[in-house]
C-alpha cells in the first residue's frame, strides 16, 4: 500500500476539510501517515477530530520529511470547497511535493493535469498527478434501466439536511456497527473522499453528467448486490434535497430505490453551509421528513450532528429533535452507531427476498 | 443561414421524434428544408404534426437531394432516445449525407466525433462532424452562487409529471403569445432542441457535471435578465420531480428560483415513457403540485397534454383536472397558449421590481 500526506491547508478545524476527516478516520487504500496544516501543526489530532487515528500533523512537506522515518509516496487534497478551485497555498504545498519526489493525488474540480507547470515539475522529478474529479467519458457511462428493482436487500440512503454535516461519516459508522453486530453491510460511495478511502462500489456523483447519475448509481448499487449478497446496502447522501447550490436526493430515493432513510440533521446549524450571508435556512427535520415522504420513502431515524453543541445542549437536542419528528434520534460522534442497529435488524427481517 | 434536413429515422410519429417536432415547428439557428422519415415520406408533415411548418418528408438523403432545388448544407439528428445511442439506421443516414458534401449536426451522447469510420468519411468528403452534447470541460463551468436572488422579473419553470410531454413546445408556445401580448419574455433552454432551434440563454442541462447544473442554470438566468430587461423568464423544465431514470425538477425551483411554475400533464399516460413494462406509474397532478409546494412554489397553471384523446375527452379531461387540481388547465396544442396570458400578467404586475 502506498503511503501519503492529506494536504489540510489550515482546514482541518473547519467544514471544508471534511475529506482530511474521512481519510484520518479511515483509510483503506492508502497508509494515510500524516497531514499538512501550518495552524495545527504539533496538536494532537485525535483531539481536534473524533474518531481521527493519532497521525502527526505538520506545518509543511519540508517538515513532515524531516519529521517522518521514511517519504511518503503521495500527497492528497484534503480539503472540498464549492466550486472546486485550488487555492493558491494548497498548489504550493504540491510543488514543495513534487520537488522531493512525491506524486500528487488532486480531488478538487480544478485539474492539476491542466496545470503546466505542475506538469513541468513532474516530468522533471519523475512523479505522476492523479486527478480523481475528472469525469469519465460519456460512452462509458449507464442509463438508469430498472435492474434496480432486482434488488430484494434493504437499501438505506444516508441524507443530509445540508452538505458537510456528517454523512459520509455516518455511514462508515454504520458499517463498523454492522460488521460487530454480524451484518453484511456494504456502502455505495458517491464521492471523492469515499473512493480515496477504499470503497469498492460507487461513483463520483458530481462530476457525472447528469442524464448517467441514476443509471451510474443503479449499477454500483446492482453490481455492489450482485457480488456480495449484502443483508443491507448503504448510499452515501450527496448534498441536501433542498440545497439551492445543487439540490440531491431524489436520485437515491427513486433510481437507487432507497426507501428507507437516515436522515443527518444539525441543530445548531442555521443557515446553509456556505451561504450564511443570503441567509438561506435550513429546513426543519420535521419539513425535510415530509419531503422525503412525498416521494415515497420513510426515516427510520435521525443521525444527529452535534457540532456547537456542549453535553447538555445534545441531551436536550437529542429529545427535542425525537419530540418533533417522532424518530429515534443519535448524537452520532457521541452515541456511535449502535442505536441504529435494531432498526436495521428490523428492516432485514422484513425484507421480502 | 444554413439550410438543414432534419433526420427523424421512423420516428415523426413518437415521441422519440421529440427533438425533430421541435425543428419543424420553429427553428431560428438553421433553415429546415425538409424530413427524414421512410415511414411518413409522402405525407403531409402540418398534419402529422400540429403546428408544424408544411415541409416535405423524404424517404432518404437520396430522395431529398431528387427532391430539392438545392443541396441542403447540413444534416441534423432529430431523435431522442434514452441513453442516447445513435441507431445504426441513422448511421447509415449520416454516411449518405456525408458521402453527399453534408455536414452533420448530432444531438445525441454518442458522439460521432468518436466514430471513426464517420470521420474518415467526412475527411474524405470535407465536411464537418458536430456533437452538441459533448461537455463542456469543468474548468469552464459556473458554480451556484445566489446571484440569482438579484433576478426580480417572475421566473416561471415549466415542469411535467414525466419526459418527452411537451414541456418546450409549451415554453415556445408561452414565448409566441407573450409577444403578441407585448410582454417581453425569455425562454432559458435545457435542452438540445432549444439550443438547435436557436434559443438565446441556456445550456444542455442533461450533458452537464451535476455539480455545476445549478450555477449553469443560474448563470444564464442571470445574464438573460442582465441583458434583455425581461418582464419574466420561462424556463424549460427537463424530466419530472418523481422520473425514476433522472428525477428533476429541483433545480429550477431552488438554484433557478422559480417560484411559479406551469405543470404539463398528459391524463392518457399510464406509466412513465419507456418504463411501461415496469409499470412505474406517474403521479396524479394534484400529487405534483403538493410535491412543487413542498418546495416553495406554486402552480399557476396546468398545460394538457392531449396526446391519445379525442375532442369530448379533451373537455372533459379538462373539467376533470382542474376540479382535482383547482387550477386553471389549457389543452395546450388545441387551445394555444393565450389562456396563460392574464395569470402571467398578474404576475408581472405584482413582481417586487
Amino acid at each position: 500500500m502506498q503511503s501519503a500526506l492529506v494536504i489540510a491547508n489550515h482546514n482541518l478545524k473547519t467544514l471544508h476539510g471534511k475529506t482530511t476527516h474521512g481519510l484520518v478516520r479511515k483509510c483503506e487504500r492508502y497508509n494515510i501517515v500524516g497531514v499538512i496544516d501550518p495552524e495545527c501543526a504539533g496538536e494532537n489530532l485525535s483531539q481536534i477530530l473524533k474518531g481521527a487515528k493519532d497521525l502527526p500533523i505538520f506545518v509543511s512537506v519540508t517538515d513532515a520529511l524531516t519529521k517522518l522515518k521514511s517519504k511518503p509516496n503521495l500527497c492528497i487534497t484534503g480539503i472540498a470547497v464549492h466550486g472546486g478551485k485550488i487555492p493558491e497555498e494548497v498548489k504550493i504545498v504540491m510543488s514543495d511535493a513534487i520537488k522531493n519526489g512525491m506524486s500528487i493525488i488532486n480531488s478538487l474540480h480544478e485539474f492539476i493535469s491542466d496545470n503546466s507547470d505542475l506538469k513541468q515539475l513532474a516530468e522533471k522529478h519523475q512523479v505522476t498527478l492523479t486527478d480523481i474529479r475528472k469525469p469519465r467519458p460519456t460512452k462509458e457511462l449507464r442509463f438508469w434501466n430498472g435492474d434496480i428493482y432486482s434488488v430484494k436487500a434493504p437499501i438505506i440512503a444516508i441524507l443530509g439536511t445540508d452538505c458537510a454535516l456528517g454523512k459520509r461519516t455516518t455511514t462508515q459508522l454504520l458499517l463498523d456497527s454492522c460488521k460487530k453486530n454480524q451484518i453484511n453491510a456494504h456502502m455505495i460511495y458517491t464521492g471523492q473522499t469515499g473512493w480515496l478511502q477504499g470503497a469498492k462500489y460507487g461513483f463520483i456523483f458530481d462530476v457525472t453528467a447528469n442524464d448517467f447519475v441514476s443509471g451510474e448509481l443503479e449499477g454500483a448499487i446492482v453490481n455492489c448486490y450482485k457480488n456480495e449478497n449484502p443483508d443491507l446496502i448503504l448510499l452515501e447522501g450527496q448534498s441536501a434535497l433542498r440545497n439551492p447550490s445543487g439540490p440531491c436526493g431524489a436520485e437515491f430515493l427513486l433510481s437507487g430505490n432507497a426507501k428507507n432513510v437516515i436522515l443527518q440533521h444539525s441543530p445548531h446549524r442555521v443557515y446553509f453551509e456556505g451561504y450564511e450571508e443570503l441567509r438561506l435556512k435550513l429546513p426543519a427535520a420535521k419539513e425535510e421528513i415530509k419531503l422525503i415522504e412525498a416521494y415515497g420513502s420513510q426515516v427510520i431515524a435521525i443521525a444527529m450532528n452535534s457540532e456547537g453543541l456542549n453535553a447538555s445542549e445534545i441531551t436536550s437536542h437529542k429529545e427535542a429533535l425525537a419530540k418533533e419528528t417522532g424518530k429515534p434520534v443519535f448524537s452520532i460522534l457521541e452515541d456511535g452507531a449502535q442505536g441504529f442497529i435494531p432498526h436495521l435488524k428490523e428492516l432485514i427481517k422484513n425484507a421480502n427476498r
